[in-house]
């Protein structure tokens, strides 16, 4: 960040592998965005009340957290894991489910994307869910912006790019922000294209199709519903706590 | 590729970054993309009667080519290196300069994006300026395409990703083509955005801004003109051959 003119920057990496080339080095708050579904679930479940989510990359991690009384949310390509308590719906986070406890939660893209964060000093997670919430807390927190797709599997996607869009959006009408690269240009195009009809054109989206031939699609229209979970969960040590409580 | 029912995938990587994480792995082509300005200078060059193009990664790497009676051309940031005979701008690829000539080049960016594809079989340069010639002999090889952006830095880059949309374009005008990532449906539709006025649309990419900096923007029109130079430059063991003679 230029501390003269208090210019922040934008900066979009289209998936992990990318995260590496970055152009923003210094002074920088990292969204984390799995739109379909990690990010969600996990904005509901902290909506709905959760005290903590651990996010983990392999399904043997979770055993130890089970021992120490968490919740364990977990699957592989679409399917509940055996043990876990739920699957990563984020309709599994209910308030009677999820509100007063720790989770500990496992998922196939997820959670291998905050991974490669671990240098970062401030790492949130975005969806659409927390999205006016989430552009309010940046604002406030003076730094310039990163923002990560998770992707699937290190492959660039349709559902990830647009909600960096959609959050770009939000903070170019937010005075000192200034977009860096290629990258948050064609999100926000991406996001000019689609947010007329955000389901008609996530139509086209090959997740979307993985997820319905699993069917898993009934999240769909909740996944791209603004704001309906008012939370912002930050990453401190390897754990997820919502820094925002519902008011 | 399906041998049943003759479909070819249509893949696209937005940085050779992501070149490993692509999902096809058998009897494809690779289209690679530095349209500002490795892939459309080397078109040119063919255009313009070269024998064979060697791309190195190095400035080091021109000396022994040198001394074979190459012709040498290469920059850094847009600084013509020394012992260079020219730049890399197409400009500089004249019928004078390179008819008959055999010549070694050295770029930023383009030259190690053809590094990543050492393993591959098949493997292409494309550009505006060979648009039409290039469809039509991919098609003509019955093979998968990925599309390979240069990007900057290992950063997506905005006119890269509308020739990979535009090459598409092409492609799914015949028959047995198939888009199988989130990657080629977002080109497609930036390829859509930027086709009405392409020199318009380029001037908010930030590569175009860099080379106006450095005072090479001269070549923008000429970049995105179409089927200037109908060759198809293919590598074989590290040189590049014109496999299209020009009529």
């Amino acid at each position: 960040m230029n501390t003269v003119d208090n210019t922040r920057t934008i900066e979009v990496c289209f998936t992990p592998a990318l995260f590496p080339h970055r152009l923003t080095k210094e002074n920088y708050a990292v969204v984390i965005v799995d739109i379909l579904r990690a990010t969600t679930a996990i904005c509901t479940a902290f909506g709905n009340g959760a005290l903590e989510v651990i996010p983990v990359a392999e399904i043997e991690d979770t055993k130890k957290y089970r021992e120490l009384g968490y919740k364990v949310a977990g699957e592989r390509d679409g399917i509940v894991i055996e043990g876990a308590d739920f699957g990563n719906s984020p309709f599994n986070f209910t308030k009677q489910n999820v509100n007063g406890e720790k989770i500990v939660i496992t998922t196939t893209n997820g959670t291998q994307t905050i991974d490669v964060t671990k240098v970062c000093d401030t790492v949130v997670l975005g969806a659409f869910s927390n999205i006016t919430a989430l552009s309010d807390w940046l604002d406030s927190q003076v730094k310039n912006v990163v923002i990560l797709c998770a992707g699937w599997k290190n492959k660039f996607n349709i559902e990830d790019s647009i909600f960096a869009g959609a959050l770009i959006e939000r903070l170019m009408h937010k005075p000192n922000y200034k977009i860096i690269c290629d990258s948050a240009i064609a999100a926000v195009d991406l996001w000019n294209l689609a947010k007329g009809d955000v389901l008609d054109y996530i139509e086209r989206a090959s997740h979307r199709h993985r997820l319905k031939k699993l069917g898993l699609d009934d999240v769909l229209d909740y996944c791209f519903t603004e704001d309906t979970n008012p939370v912002i969960p930050l990453l401190y040590g390897g754990r997820l706590v919502n820094t925002l409580k519902k008011k």
